[in-house]
This record gives C-alpha cells, sequence and structure tokens, in this order.
C-alpha cells in the first residue's frame, strides 16, 4: 500500500492534523522517556535471517493464454540443464523457473564456452512473481508507482568466468534472463544460478487435520507460503512492494503468525519498532522503514491503522502472556484512543466528514467506498478491544471512561446506521451498502447475531453493493461471517476468493485481486501490483484458528 | 584493437598455424623451465595504482553543432552547484563535465529533500570520453564490437541516502544522468559525486623547453594525458576499450613513457607478462588480459606484433640497462624470428601471400592496405633490432645468420619493391603505393636517406596513394620522416594530425583519427571507438626525444 502524497488532500493532512493537535504537539513527547528503550528493544528483538540456497527447478515459455491468469502462461519446455550446458547466445529471453515465490539475492555464474572473452556482456534480468510480469513490456511506463519497483536489471559482465549477484533484493518465482550484447569473438554460458532465499521463519507449522478438503489445504499452504515470503527483520507488506512495515498489515500476519509460526519474537520486534517511531505527538505513523536507520514515513496518519494498533497489542498479548511487552506499549495504545474521543460527537457518531478531511482513512482499496460505517465500527471495536487489553494489564482504571464510550457509539451506530426494512447497515449521506460497512458493524457488536446474519445474507441481494476491493477487506467480511455464525458462508466465501486465486496458479497471495478483472491495479499497470502481500495471507489465521469450520 | 574472429579466415588462422607448427608444438614448450619466473616476475612488477579523487568542474549542455568534433558541442552552463542543489527530477538528462578524461569508479551520493522516500529510483548513467558518446543515441545498436563497451549503466537505488559506486570500471570525462524512475511521494537530490581516477603514473614529467610552440606544447599534453590514462597495471590499448596489454601498444606507450614518465616496472611487467602467456611453440600471442588472472586470449597470433616484442625488448635494455630482464627474455625475442626464416624465400622475399593466409597481418586500420611491403620491411627491421639487441645482451652467437638474412631481404625489398622511376615504393602484385610501404622501407634501411625523403615527397603527389588509416601507422609515417632527415615535414605532419584533434578538442588521442571522416569506425559505430587510446600517445615520444626539430 502506498501513501499517495500527489493526492491535494493527503498532502495536506499533516498540516491539518499539526494545527489541530497543535497544542499537545509542541508541549511534549508523551514518549519521551521511553523511546529509547523501545526502539532498542525493536533492535534486540530483530530475527536473524535463515538462508536457503534454492535451484532453479526447469526453463518455461511464456505462452498467451486467454484462460491462464493475467493472460499468460508459463509452459514447462526444459530442464535447466538446456540452459547451462549451451552457448547463452542461443538462449536469449529464456524464462528460468524456482517452481515458488522466493525472497532474496539472485546470484548467477557464467563462463566462457570457447574462444577467451574479449569484451563485455550486457544482460538483463527480469524477475516475476507472476508470469506477466516477465511477458509484458514495461515501458514505456504509465504506472503511479515508480518504474523502479519493477524488477529489471540490467547488468555489465566485464569479466568471465564470473560469479555475480544482483545487488538489489528479489521477489520472484521466474526470472527472465536476455542478451543486450557481446563480442563476436567468443561464447559463453550461464552455468549455474543460484537463489539465495531468506525468511524469518525457521520451521513448519502443524499439519492441518486430515480431514482437510484440498483446497482449503492448498489455500493453506498459498496463505503460509505469503505470510513466510512477507516475515523478514520486519512483517514486510510484500517483499516485492513495498518492502516495510504498516500497521494493518502488521495486525493481519500476527493474527496469522499466531496460529502458524508462532514468531513472537518478529511481531514483539515490529510493536516496539512501530511504538519508537510514532510521531512526538502520540500519534503511530502508518508506515516505517528499517534502513538505512529505523525511521517512519512522515506525514504517513492513517486513522484506521492507529486504531489497531492497539487490537494487534491485544491480540499479542493474550496470545503470549507477556504483560512486559504489553505494560511497555500501553501508552500508545492508549493514546491513539484520543483519536475517537475527538472525533466523537455528542450523538455518539463519529464526524466522518471532519475526520475524513484530517486524516487518511484507508479501509480498502476501492473507489467509491463510503467509509462511514466502516470508521464507526472500528471505533467501537478498536474501544473495547483496547479496554480488554487494559484488562490484561491491570489499567482498566486508567480508561474507565472507554465502556460507555464504546456504548454510545455503539447505540448511535445502530439507531443512525441499521435500516431495519433491508436489515442492512448504510453508511454516508447516500446510505450506501457495503460489505465493508456490514462487517464492521458486525465485528464491532453493532449487529446481534441475528441482525448479523439477516445483513450478511442480504448483501448478495443487493445489485450495487459495494464489494471488497482487495484482500485486506476481505479479511474483515470472512471474519464477520464467523462471527455471525455462518460458518459455511465463510468457508465458501474463503474458498471462492482465496480459492479463485489457487485456482489461477498463486504461489502466494496478491495484493489486489478481483476475480472479474485480473488486470486491476490500484497503480495503473498490474505488472507494478505485488503478487505476495502480507494482507492476503489470512486464510492461515481463519482455517487454523476455526478448524472446526475449515478443517472438515 | 580487436581481434575479428568472425572473419572466416581469421578463424582459420590457428588451425594453420598449428598445423604449419606442428611438429614444434607437441614437441616441447620451449619456455617450460621459465614461464612460472616470468609471471612471478610479471606480478612482482605489477604497479600499485595511484588514486585520486575529482570533482565534476561543471553541468554542460549538449548542442548540435556542424563545426563541432562529430556534430557535438558542449557548453557549460551552469556549476555543478545547481545539481547538488535542486531536485534531480527536474535535472534529468544533466550532462556533468570533469574537465578532464578519467578513468576509474564513480560514485555518487543521493539524498532526500523532501518527505520520507518510499520507492526506489531508477537512474541511468551515461560516461563518454567525447561529447557525442552523451548525446547519440546507443540503440538500436549497428556496432560489430559488444553492445556492452558502451558505457551505460542502469542502477536501482533502493534507499536513500545512499553513496553509490557504479562497480564497472569506466572511461570518461562527461556523465549524462537521466532519470527512468521515482516515487512521486517525495523530492530528492545527488548531493555529490566524485571520481576515483586510477593510474600507475606518479609524477609529472619535465617541462618542455620555453621555445617549445604552443600546439606542440598542447599536443604534449594531451599525448601525456593519452599516455596516463592508459597507464594502469598494465600498459592498455584504451581504458574505455579494449581495456588490455597488446604488444603493437605496448611498444609505443613504453617509447613514449621511456621519454616521459620512465616507469620502467610498468614496461618490465608487461615484458614478462607477455612472455609468460605466449603460446607453447613459443610463438607470441598479440594480447593479453589481467582478469580473473592473467591469460591470453587463445588463437590471437598477430605477425607483425611478434616482430615488435623483441623490439620493444631492445629498446627497453637500451634505456635501462636492465641486461638481467634482457637476458631473461632473450629466448623468447629470438624465438619470433623464426618466423621471418619460416616465410622468407631463396630470393629474399618475404612470402605474403602465404603468411598473410596463415596470420593475422595488421600493420593498420586501413581497407585495401597491401600489406606486403610493410611486412618485408618489418621484417628486416626487427631482424636489425632484434640483433642489437643480442649485442647488448652478447648473445650474437645464437643468432648469427641474422645480419646476413638481413641483408638479402634487404637486397631483395630494394629490387622488388622499388621503383627507381617514381621514387617510390610499391607493393603487392598491384603495385600500390601507400604511406605505409613508403615508412616501412625507409625505417628498415632500404632506402637511402636521399631515396627517403624523394619517396615521402612524392606520396602527396600520387592521387591514390593509401593514407594511414589510424594513428598507429600514422606514428611509423613520422618515424620515418625524421628517419629521413625530413624535420620540417616531420613537425608539421605532426602538427597537423594530432594537431587536428587537438583543434577539435581532443583530451587524449584517439585511436580512430581520419580528418575527413570523423564518423569514421572500423566497428561501424562511431561512439564504440576508443578516444583515449595508447597507440596515439606516440608524439610524447617525438616531441621529446627530438626536442631540436618539435620543441622550437
Amino acid at each position: 500500500m502506498v501513501l499517495n502524497l500527489l493526492n491535494p488532500k493527503s498532502f495536506l493532512l499533516p498540516v491539518f492534523f499539526i494545527a489541530v493537535f497543535a497544542n499537545s504537539v509542541k508541549a511534549q513527547d508523551p514518549y519521551q522517556s521511553y523511546r529509547q528503550d523501545w526502539l532498542k528493544k525493536a533492535e534486540d528483538n530483530k530475527p536473524k535471517l535463515i538462508e536457503t540456497e534454492k535451484q532453479p527447478v526447469s526453463l518455461v515459455r511464456l505462452e498467451k493464454d486467454p484462460a491462464a491468469f493475467q493472460g499468460w502462461k508459463a509452459i514447462n519446455t526444459d530442464s535447466v540443464g538446456k540452459l547451462y550446458n549451451t552457448s547463452f547466445k542461443t538462449q536469449s529471453g529464456v524464462v528460468v523457473d524456482f517452481g515458488e515465490h522466493l525472497t532474496g539475492y539472485f546470484t548467477f555464474s557464467i563462463k566462457s564456452l570457447k574462444g577467451t572473452p574479449d569484451g563485455p556482456a550486457r544482460l538483463k534480468f527480469t524477475f516475476g512473481e507472476v508470469p506477466s510480469e516477465v511477458a509484458v513490456p514495461f515501458d514505456p511506463y504509465k504506472g503511479t508507482l515508480s518504474r523502479a519497483w519493477l524488477q529489471d536489471e540490467t547488468v555489465t559482465v566485464t569479466e568471465m568466468p564470473a560469479d555475480i549477484t544482483i545487488p538489489r533484493r528479489v521477489a520472484c518465482r521466474f526470472v527472465k534472463i536476455e542478451l543486450l550484447g557481446a563480442s563476436p569473438n567468443f561464447d559463453f554460458h550461464i552455468s549455474s544460478m543460484v537463489f539465495k532465499a531468506t525468511s524469518s521463519v525457521a520451521f513448519k507449522p502443524p499439519l492441518l487435520a486430515a480431514t482437510t478438503p484440498k483446497l482449503i489445504a492448498d489455500i493453506d499452504r498459498v496463505g503460509l507460503a505469503t505470510l513466510k515470503e512477507c516475515m523478514q527483520t520486519v512483517y514486510e507488506d510484500g517483499p516485492k512492494r513495498d518492502r516495510r512495515l504498516w500497521i494493518g498489515d502488521l495486525y493481519l500476519e500476527s493474527l496469522a503468525n499466531q496460529f502458524s509460526y508462532q514468531n513472537n519474537q518478529l511481531t514483539r520486534r515490529c510493536l516496539y519498532l512501530l511504538a519508537g517511531l510514532s510521531a512526538d505527538d502520540g500519534v503511530l505513523l502508518a508506515n516505517v522503514f528499517e534502513n538505512p536507520e529505523p525511521h517512519a514515513q512522515a506525514g504517513s496518519r492513517l486513522l484506521d491503522y492507529c486504531l489497531l494498533y492497539g487490537v494487534a497489542l491485544k491480540e499479542y498479548v493474550a496470545a503470549t502472556d507477556d504483560k512486559q511487552t504489553g505494560l511497555d506499549l500501553w501508552p500508545v495504545a492508549k493514546k491513539q484512543l484520543d483519536i475517537i474521543r475527538k472525533y466523537a460527537g455528542q450523538d455518539g457518531m463519529i464526524d466522518y466528514q471532519k475526520a475524513g478531511k484530517e486524516w487518511w482513512v484507508f479501509f480498502d482499496w476501492k473507489d467509491g467506498l463510503d467509509k462511514q460505517a466502516c470508521l464507526q465500527g472500528l471505533s467501537i471495536y478498536a474501544l473495547n478491544q483496547t479496554y480488554a487489553l487494559a484488562k490484561l494489564l491491570g489499567k482498566e482504571n486508567e480508561v474507565d471512561d472507554i465502556p460507555s464510550l464504546a456504548r454510545k457509539l455503539k447505540a448511535a451506530a445502530y439507531k443512525n446506521l441499521y435500516d431495519p426494512k433491508s436489515g442492512l447497515f448504510v453508511s454516508g449521506v447516500n446510505k450506501q451498502i457495503s460489505y465493508g460497512s456490514q462487517a464492521w458493524m458486525i465485528l464491532s457488536g453493532v449487529a446481534s447475531k441475528q441482525e448479523a446474519q439477516t445483513a450478511l445474507k442480504a448483501l448478495s441481494t443487493v445489485k450495487d453493493a459495494v464489494h471488497p476491493g482487495a484482500p485486506y477487506m476481505f479479511h474483515y467480511y470472512i471474519a464477520a461471517l464467523i462471527e455471525s455464525g455462518l460458518k459455511v458462508e465463510a468457508k465458501e466465501a474463503l474458498q471462492n476468493y482465496w480459492g479463485g486465486m489457487v485456482k489461477k496458479g498463486a504461489d502466494t497471495f496478491w495484493e489486489v485481486y478481483d476475480p472479474n478483472d485480473e488486470l486491476k491495479s490500484p497503480y495503473n499497470f498490474y505488472p507494478v501490483n505485488s503478487y505476495c502481500h502480507a494482507w492476503s495471507c489470512t486464510p492461515v489465521y481463519f482455517i487454523r484458528k476455526y478448524p472446526e469450520i475449515f478443517q472438515r
């Protein structure tokens, strides 16, 4: 996910926000005495990456096929030995398949076959997570993100034999290799390749029940791969792009991790890192970078992500009983609730009109989604979850206004957003009906179980209901189905959506997936989408947390 | 200079040659007991490169100008500070001028100016020795040499701030920097640049006499720069291309070095290296590479270069009195004379028909040059010079057939190649008249001083006389003028030819220079020509060896 600062509104956000919080900003950094300790703990918990050497498994040919995902199919043609044993001059354009998604560093060996190398060679390597990335021309580039995210690297080989590592970390399954220049006076071959794959995941999680349906098992496998690839020295949002820690991704990744790899150290590190790098008015910044040294993206104030931090911390403490971390970071979770207090009106409604002007409110990649109901629901959810955290830590006395505030917001939501006639929750002045609104009204407990079931079932009958735009929102939809007791529907929705990716050949789950528009891209060029994206890994969480629903 | 193995004839050369020398090849390596020692001495004499940090001096704009060399003029526009202090997004395509030719490693620093870097940047650097290289598009590439010689490198900058060094060694004065991709969400600048220039030259040579004409002083300066840039850990032919040691270039570079930088260690190293890497039948290979470990270009048997090795060794021993090196390498110089013995007919003429089929005979980049007279002349010259070497070393007894063989070849040359009517030497069945033929007939002493003067003066009256194609042959032409006592003409020719390059803005002398065809290229694409080329540095030798001709 990328903050679009070109959007004039989001450019103004920091200014607005600073103005609004001006007194507190300049008054004092509420975490002044903690930050150094938090950042040290983040560093102390940095996992040592596990490196695994991987070999390609075959050569493939890219073929146009309207039935294949995005129209491109990789067809196994030869063993890699054919490449290794043949002059590369006859192999330009070859595509190597590593058989799985990998994140790390690519090394190739190049050697003279005949004659003495008397000039450099120029090779272009294109790394692709999915077939289209090694089939579709990148230029002229029309995407809205940096062209440099696309993983094509040109290398000048000045001497042979040589072992050359592409300096940039790449994420891929496929590698296309093209010859852009060579001396006519000698012949050479690529004699070996190795991919040093990295992840902080050390072991395989337990097997699923033997009764697990094949498709669910496949979804779990792909979800685990997605999560493993994103688990580097932080929970990355995507190892190809944007390679950094976002609060929203952390939340979903840490849920999935808790039910699979159980790398608590990584969750702990990320929670401390985000806290240590929060703004000096105490508000969390939505995303942080590790290099050259840990730092946050200035101005990335994302309302819903701020609220999810406390939820993530609560889940972490509940799962690990690591109260020390909980107590250390409690001031941060607590502080974010001020955002809710600020926008909560006398009527119990969050003033979305105002909040939406002053903040980036995300929830989903979906043009036109009205976020009033989502925000109202998340606010209630965050209040309740953060209060549950307070109870775990014995800190209820510090937030004793929360239960009544949560009740007030809940009552207002029911009053203002529930349409008893249709049995659906509506959002905004146009009373928009969306999957997101239902999901958050259900997760927040605004809907009773019966109302929840009614609303979710009614959704499919509403012609212009706003569907989830990306797997991130789909997570909350599945969670709402489970929360409502719609087990069969939850399983079916998960199978349809993530199973759809699996059936289309996904090795890892995609950042963006619209079953009806495989070329959808929030960035105006689908090859720049991330095809291994943290927020898409949550079937792992659902399948493993609810074996009674999914594993039979 | 590049051996064109695509030429079907040159492809066959090694086969022919091996067949001809088959008995001796398989019999025994004549240097078996010496090679290891020679290579060790080559390594022991490897100079430590002197590194100098250079800063760019200005920004320039490339402008089309029919009056400028190759039609491109670099116009000084701004100080480099403008680049350093401005968003690079507004500077794409900027050309930086280092003010002089440099060889080494380019480093740039890149920093955020506004906002947090949230995506990689993609930059393209194009390094040019002359303006056209940073103005003319390289693709679609139609040259016959590897496209990879052209110095354009694309870099993905994944983090900022960063100091990034282009891994490839480059040779340039100009650097064009283009932005191929960046995130719209932050701004950045190139905050500094530094070029770590390398050379094995440690000091400046003595000043020329105060009486030296300006143009001659300029030619000397450019020649010195050319030589310095080519003097790395071997005498390279060109630091941009081909970056290796050729016997012919070594010969001319060591002559110029002897009268300027006097780095005898480098000459010694190169002589040992060539000896140690000669073919196992005792024949020298024309060019060698230092990396990954010292090795020769298999099959690069170049007849005229084999013969020049003894000449270069003689000049080295005469200049340094380093008899030990002379004695060590004497077997190699002596062995090359077998080539002359083999092709010398009963009539005293070298059988060029046969030799030309079995060898690469070079002499010049000039289509259509008949090389019979050149080869006859060089053979005589090499016999005499190698015999002079034998005398310096007290080894005459080992080559006592040489003086009479030289006399025989000389007499035959005079008889068969001199046309008393025209006063010119002719070559081949078509009795071609060329500068090269006259030069080699004079240097070999076939022509008397009077005949030499007549021939050289007559040249300009012959309408279709074959002119030198490149500075390499021009060297021998100047040497012949001096040898003939045509001092004024020598000075004039040197001023016209090398002075022509100076007047066209040369910082270093070019591999190829035809005053009437600035786009001439033996490789079908002039930007791939080398514009700092060893064999063009010899004005340094002439100007400093003959002050009475050039320095007044």
